[in-house]
Order: C-alpha cells, then sequence, then structure tokens
C-alpha cells in the first residue's frame, strides 16, 4: 500500500456516508419498480450536473434533484401529484447513513480532520447531516456551491485544501463515485474508492491510492497505514 | 412553429445521422445481451466525453469508445480477445445511417449548406461518411476535436458558424441527443430535436425549436415553413 502521510479526511456525501439508494424507500409510493425509477431518477441528477456545468449554467443541487425528478416521472409514465413530487425529492433532506459511518467516524476523527466535500447545496448538507445526527464528526462542510460548479471540476475539489487549511497532497478523498475518484485523484489528493458493490474501476483517468468495501474497512486500512508510519518512523 | 429563416443545417452523427443501436448487433458475438451490454457501452463513451472536459483531460473520441469498451466488458464480466475488442470498437467506423436518410439529404441540399458537427473524431467522421456514402451531402464535417473539447461546451457549438460562415441564428442544429439538443439551443442555434422513440423531453433547459420523428418529418416540416415564408413575403 502506499503511504499516505494525510492529515485530513474528505468525504464525498451523497452515496459514500449516506446511501442514495435509500430514497427507493419513498418512490414505493408512485413507482411500480421503486428500484429502477430510482436509479433513473440519480442517472439523471448527476447527468443534469455535469451538463450544467459544461453549459456555465449552474442550478444548485436541490434544483437538480427536482429536475431529474421530474424527467423520471415523464420518463416512468407516472401519475404523481404536488404532494407526492414535494415528499420523493425531500427524501433528500433525510438521507440515510451507511450502517457503519456512525461508528467510524468518532475513530477517524481521533486523528484526522475531517470534512465533507459535496455537490449538494447548503441547505441539503446542513439539513442531512442534523438530520442523522453526523454534523458533529465534521470539522468543515463544503458545497460545491461556493464554485458554482459540479465535480468533477477541479475547482471544487481546490475548496477542500482552502476550507481545511491543508495541502492537497495532506487530504484524503473517500468517495464511492468512480466519477468522483476520478475526478479527486485526477485534481491530486489522496483517494479512497468504497467500492460497496463490486463494480469494475472506470478505466478513464487515474486510480485511486486504495480500495475498500466499506467505512469500517478505511477505518482498518488507516491505522494499519499508521502503524506502518509509526515503525518506519522509528527505525 | 417558429418562423426558422435558417441558411444552413448542423447534423449531429451518432444516433442522428447514423443509428448507435445497430451496434448491438456486433455485440452479439460477445454479449449474451447485446442490447443492454451496447447500451451500457454508448452510455459510458458518452459519460466520458462529459468528465474528460469537466476534468480538462481531453482523449480523442476514438480513445474514449475504446475506454467505454473496456468498462462495459468488465461491468458484463465478459471474456473478450484482443481481435474481437477491436472488431467491436470498429464497428463505429462501419455506422449505420437511419433508413430514410440517404434519400432525405439531397432534398436538404437543394435549399440548405449541410454540415456535420460530431463528438466523434476526424477518422471516424472521415471513414463513416465514406462507408456510408453520405460524405459528398454535406459542404463540411466538424470534429469537436478542434477545440478538444466535447458537447455540450459552447466552445464546440461555435465551429459550426465559424466553419460554416454563417450566423449563429442561420443555423438549425439536428441532432437526436437529448443533451446535445439543450446543449444547441444553449448556445443560440434554432435546433430541432429527432425524437424517434418518443422518450420525454429533459426539463433541463431551453426546449427545441421543433420536434420531428424523422429526417423524412424534417423535409417535410422545412417544406412548409419554406412554403409559409414565401406566401408571407408576396403579402
Amino acid at each position: 500500500m502506499v503511504r499516505l502521510r494525510v492529515k485530513g479526511i474528505a468525504f464525498d456525501m451523497y452515496g459514500t456516508v449516506v446511501d442514495v439508494g435509500a430514497v427507493a424507500e419513498v418512490c414505493r409510493e408512485v413507482a411500480p419498480d421503486p428500484v429502477a425509477f430510482n436509479a433513473q431518477w440519480r442517472a439523471k441528477q448527476l447527468e443534469y450536473t455535469f451538463l450544467r456545468t459544461l453549459m456555465g449554467r449552474y442550478k444548485d443541487f436541490w434544483t437538480i434533484t427536482e429536475e431529474a425528478l421530474e424527467f423520471a416521472i415523464r420518463r416512468f409514465g407516472l401519475q404523481v401529484t404536488a404532494e407526492q413530487r414535494q415528499r420523493l425529492a425531500e427524501a433528500w433532506l433525510h438521507p440515510t447513513p451507511y450502517p457503519e459511518v456512525a461508528a467510524a467516524l468518532p475513530r477517524l476523527k481521533e486523528k484526522y480532520i475531517l470534512a465533507v466535500l459535496s455537490n449538494g447545496s447548503p441547505k441539503m448538507l446542513r439539513t442531512g447531516l442534523e438530520q442523522t445526527g453526523l454534523r458533529p464528526h465534521f470539522r468543515q462542510v463544503i458545497s460545491a456551491d461556493a464554485v458554482k460548479l459540479y465535480k468533477p471540476s477541479p475547482k471544487v475539489y481546490e475548496l477542500a485544501p482552502k476550507h481545511m487549511r491543508l495541502k492537497k497532497s495532506e487530504i484524503l478523498f473517500v468517495s464511492s463515485n468512480s466519477f468522483d475518484v476520478v475526478g479527486a485523484k485526477n485534481f491530486g489528493f489522496k483517494v479512497c474508492w468504497i467500492n460497496r458493490s463490486g463494480v469494475p474501476l472506470d478505466p478513464l483517468g487515474p486510480k485511486p491510492d486504495f480500495i475498500v468495501k466499506s467505512f469500517d474497512d478505511l477505518v482498518e486500512a488507516l491505522s494499519s497505514q499508521q502503524t506502518e508510519d509509526t515503525s518506519r518512523a522509528k527505525t
């Protein structure tokens, strides 16, 4: 394993800290195939972040989430009331953390400055982190909204060293989204890919420094890392 | 219908002039579900154009097509030889035009300057248009490679007025890809969306000026347009 020597960890939020797949539960109310519907919604949401950044037509992530929902509703030909639309979108304000996250973060916080660096709008991040009780673990919560661009634009990743007051080489960026892994590595972070479902790596760009399956694995990898650093420092 | 008063028509290539779905035929050799495999390949190809442009890491469309193929092969867990890989990628050099295209283009050419404006690499476009016999219908064949960026970056669309020597308001841009329709309209072209499969419009950006189902419909829409223009000019 590459020796990391990092001082801070910046986490992607959606799909990494919280499970975007869990939104499918709320979709059950309107969609006969809630998993497929939710996958379409999420895919369009990401596509719209890419397209709006490319076109220079930024809108915040909440608006994009609503627009992507609208597309998915039309694509699946569903009948959805205004009230149901609102309930669906608001699932993004009440996200579900992956089960091991709440116990892992305090352990990481002992040794590293922790931050969130997300496409999410400031309101979505604030509400989501409060709702889940995870807010106290993070020193900074950084939204792409500050630059009105989305990942993988390098200008978004630049926000982390700036706000965390660290060099980019001192930051480990952690994401489950493979485009985000490539974008963060392209920017110059140390990168950990949380690959929960065992999908293949995109042959698109630089590889992550290491790959884990969960936050527990991340804690373990960093502990052995530190032991290794310490033992090397002693010799 | 909006009155158009255009002098030239710029066409997107892949999915618009030629059927990217036809590549599935070649995928039959390696994939148990060739349509799903081809759809994954195409989706990744587009995603990589977006991501590379956002990261400032341009590679030409041929390389991107190969990288996306590699991802799809891994994603589907297929065993594919180097020879088969090559045959699959080369399907993009021998594209299949939609059936009505060859007859429609000469009719449009009588009244408009025709061009192709595509993400395709110069080699892919040259080979593809020669193979299909469509090259003589287009005055210009313009590749995004000239600016090392991909659609929907406005800098790609800017190539059309420059090479066609027309104002952007004098150009009708025709595409079947909805992100391309939004990007072209955002840039300032008149836009026609060829929506062959009746998918919903993306609520992402400005709407096309008109929507047709095929090149035949486009010819008809422009003829009635011209008749209308002529009759109005006479009164």
